[in-house]
């Protein structure tokens, strides 16, 4: 498996705007596992997304998703800050869901 | 919902003593949706815990299971350093499990 810690910041007011961009582009993509978007407790503009992914590769192919690209690009106008807090290898979950390609 | 993001480094040579002591504890805990355990892709003595339950108080009420006092106990030993990352509240995810009680 592979995983991916993310801490977006958007400008202010638009983290809603950018949930919502979420929402409609990662409600499907092949091989993912897990897809967590959750609003920082205390700063109102900053969003964490997690990510599990059944291969660094079926992460790599989302980002040719056309959902995913349209996503990308609504979301560059609106996001101030995006980094990578970790990269990872999951070894054990509950409640992942089962692998579909 | 309410989320937690960790990191939490281990003692040299313990990171999966770490994990195979949070697959005992964490496999059945009432209000928790999501529960990830991940190695750090470049730290190797690091992990990540990522958790969503239904509400701040299934997550506390769980740290009085038997379970997870005993890994507490454990991991003291073992765990170098705990950081608390992000507390979050989950909005939407893919992959997330049905509460159950």
């Amino acid at each position: 498996m592979w995983g991916l810690i993310a801490k977006v910041t958007l400008l202010p007011g638009k983290r809603d705007e950018m949930i919502e961009i979420l929402k409609e582009s990662a409600a499907d993509m092949p091989g993912c596992l897990s897809y967590v978007v959750a609003k920082d407790a205390t700063d109102e503009n900053t969003i964490w997304v997690t990510e599990v992914w059944d291969s660094m590769a079926s992460h790599d192919s989302s980002l040719a998703l056309p959902a995913v690209k349209n996503a990308m690009s609504r979301g560059k106008a609106i996001i101030s800050n995006f980094e990578r807090i970790a990269v990872t290898s999951p070894v054990w979950g509950a409640g992942l869901r089962a692998p579909h390609h």
